[in-house]
């Protein structure tokens, strides 16, 4: 069985890499130590495989976290405090899992590459 | 006492914000799971406080790596398979802690944010 992660990032904010890295790693982080340690040891065992998506909103954020706990997937959402590139708190991504390969894929499958 | 995580990028590889953020987040996710459990502890509830800086080689990569371990500071270094954006296993990142942040800015101190 393999494991994965997925992090959806908000393209429509346009962030740069700095930005984004920080962001994308907030959500990964958050989402393995919110989940199963069992899960986490068998994704770190195969190479932590990640994946970092996109959609152009925050709206299209809130439905595939919607999904992905409908699905009994851990998510974590990151809220930016808006104290640097953002003026005011700012959801900038959405982490998946690790969980099974094929759970993560059925929900996220339609979107692109970051 | 304030506990913070940093990612050191090669800018030098020249990566996109998806790129980046993928190996940022391998970085800071393999760092995590060394680390102490009672200073995650403590990072988390704190903020889980990370940033992200850069070199412009793998040798000053290595340096930095050196430094930290000297100073028995917890590291991840991220080599990508190169079966993607690169066409060789390249080393991309570091991440460093989360520890005690006057003990990481010690030796980040005089790095730029990427």
């Amino acid at each position: 069985m393999n494991y994965k992660q997925c992090i959806i990032v908000r393209k429509d904010l346009k962030m740069g890499a700095g930005k984004a890295s920080a962001q994308v790693s907030h959500a990964s982080v958050e989402a393995t130590l919110k989940s199963d340690k069992e899960k986490v040891k068998r994704w770190r065992s195969q190479g932590m495989k990640k994946i970092v998506l996109k959609v152009n909103s925050e709206e299209e954020l809130f439905d595939y976290k919607k999904k992905a706990e409908q699905n009994k997937l851990k998510t974590a959402l990151i809220t930016d405090a808006g104290k640097t590139v953002f003026k005011k708190p700012t959801i900038t991504c959405l982490a998946i899992g690790p969980d099974k390969e094929e759970s993560i894929d059925k929900i996220t499958k339609d979107l692109k590459m970051l």
